[in-house]
């Protein structure tokens, strides 16, 4: 059921079929490299966040570079990696039902799978999966660090439920999931700094009191590609959880970096390659790749090689190039790279990985093909 | 790659595992034979748009009541259908590029593929494609009616087309691709009239001029499900590809009919069933259901089930069920069907329909689980 990869390696990049993922395996080394020297000189571990490629054959080159182990989303997810031979797995996420907790507690014996609650039925249900299936589970407690989303309040209410979890014979309590999402995308470096400040606040009152209660926390886990040296620099996390630095998105680069500037600290390596399939008006080139092929959550794809070139009007499968104010214009049948919003939702729209190498040069060629192994994984 | 089903047959629809696409089948029938009425009373052809469905087993649904074969929006999307059994698959959209073309007219010694063009580029490499595969291939010209889209200009662009077209010897002039996109969504019936007597002008101007020319229209097709009777009535399209009316969205239930009440031609049928994984709020239900599993582009699902729930802050996993306006609320661990805002682009993120016999019945249970076959056919 996979569609047929649009390249093979060792073809050059112009014979790409499209709409295709590429990635820019030299940015893309670049930006595994920087987040593995940061993490290093701050002295914390990084867990990267698989739901951002869904791909083990990445994730083994975010261990081979001293990743810890790497975060998913959902359990479907986890199995793809552990599948793959991570080792080490962090489900960031509630999971709630008898089902995917049976596919967790099942995964738990052939790798390390941390869970992630915030309620006593959480708790229960948990347990009960990993009794029925003679496991033991690695359990943190999210906590609600500003994001309103999940998460039990700092403090005594997270200590409650660590309690729960700590009485639990086939549970162990691990720790805290402390993720400010809504901190990732602020613009400016005050406004992340703010929201940050509060969150690591909330944590090292949860920590202290846990503590307090005779629990200690081996994972502090949060922070993303947006604020991840905010947490590095915190004292109280110790797992950073970034995921987006590997590919940098087109909504990421609008953030603001630390002096007010660009935020520049990593490059854009994910691209999609595309055709303009239409040209009826020469100010205007459709494109064979619209709702099926980006997210537009963020914000439409930039055309980096067209300036001025503007992306509009998404059906499913069309996209318009407006080009009334670019000076450089592609031809009908011409194939356009264009960096998208947001890379998470759109990577997992994809089969394959197309990975270029020279991407930037004069003769970029394809290097790898992967799939995207956990695509479709909302499980 | 595909992902593990939700669901087996013979389950109920409590033991569905989450995010999972359902279709109501009740209501999935009863759409598919008033459409097919529909046609039959009107004396048109009905060539359903496989971009909604993307499976065979649903196309050969459409073709036992009556349906001349399918439209498909991409090549890897034909693919899917030929290979699934279906005989006549017209490709609603230009293709440009040998890889695709070499593939479409291979595809073309297998089944009937009629190709849309826009211009002589696209002429020239579909004559070439045809000729490498000893190929005949029926082809279309796309007119602009109005969506300023695709499409030449109607009249004597049109004709300078299908002249073209005429003179391949690989290439047979079929007819006319006339879908105006742009209407299907307009809310009032006056609106989506007016928008739709412009394409009907502009269509029979081309036709009329193609028959001052020699050349005859065997397919004269277009129409959607917002505006298929507009098209049925006018007296010069043969062929209608709705695709829609198989599910209705949030979106196209937001039209109005042709009485200015609510456009009721067609039921809801398609569902995303989610789990609440969290509540911390009593007013909050965070659903596991998010970007991956929702396209967002004609606004959030609607929770049919808890009258003043808002589907809210929607990123990769999560969901928001803002509570607050509600007075009946779900509890954490329970499932909720959604309505998805746009079906086409939801569809497409999901590998596996689950058919449920008797959704508004005492014992809702799974009768099939197909897969979304050309789930990820973007090339």
């Amino acid at each position: 059921m996979p569609m047929l990869p649009p390249a093979t390696p060792g073809m050059s990049l112009a014979d790409v079929d499209t709409p295709a993922l590429l990635v820019d395996l030299d940015a893309f080394e670049r930006n595994l490299k920087r987040m593995a020297d940061a993490v290093a000189k701050a002295g914390v571990r990084l867990r990267p966040h698989a739901k951002t490629h869904k791909s083990p054959i990445i994730g083994h080159k975010q261990v081979a570079l001293g990743a810890v182990g790497l975060c998913c989303q959902k359990v479907s997810e986890a199995a793809a990696m552990v599948e793959g031979g991570i080792r080490d797995v962090l489900v960031s996420n509630e999971v709630i039902g008898a089902r995917k907790l049976d596919r967790l507690a099942a995964l738990s014996r052939q790798a390390r799978v941390i869970a992630c609650v915030d309620s006593p039925l959480g708790v229960e249900q948990l347990a009960a999966a990993a009794a029925r299936h003679g496991a033991q589970v690695d359990v943190i407690v999210e906590i609600d660090v500003g994001a309103s989303r999940c998460g039990v309040a700092p403090g005594q209410p997270a200590v409650a439920l660590a309690q729960a979890i700590a009485r639990e014979k086939h549970l162990r309590f691990t720790g805290l999931q402390a993720y400010q999402g809504r901190a990732q995308h602020l613009r400016t470096i005050e406004e992340r700094r703010a929201a940050i400040d509060e969150a690591i606040a909330r944590t090292k009152t949860t920590v202290s009191a846990l503590k307090a209660a005779g629990l200690s926390c081996d994972i502090v886990g949060g922070a993303g590609t947006g604020t991840f040296e905010l947490e590095a620099a915190s004292g109280v996390y110790n797992e950073l959880q970034a995921g987006s630095y590997i590919f940098m998105d087109a909504d990421y680069a609008r953030n603001k970096g630390a002096s007010g500037g660009a935020f520049d600290t990593f490059e854009h390596a994910l691209f999609v390659y595309a055709t303009v399939m239409s040209m009826t008006d020469p100010a205007r080139a459709v494109i064979d790749a619209g709702l099926k092929t980006f997210a537009f959550d963020s914000g439409p794809p930039i055309a980096p090689d067209f300036a001025g070139a503007i992306y509009e009007r998404p059906s499913d499968e069309h996209g318009s190039l407006n080009l009334s104010q670019s000076n450089t214009r592609p031809g009908l049948g011409d194939k356009v790279r264009l960096i998208p919003g947001h890379c998470d939702p759109t990577v997992n729209l994809h089969d394959w990985y197309v990975g270029i190498r020279g991407m930037s040069g004069a003769s970029p060629v394809v290097e790898s093909v992967w799939p995207v192994a956990a695509r479709g994984g909302v499980f």
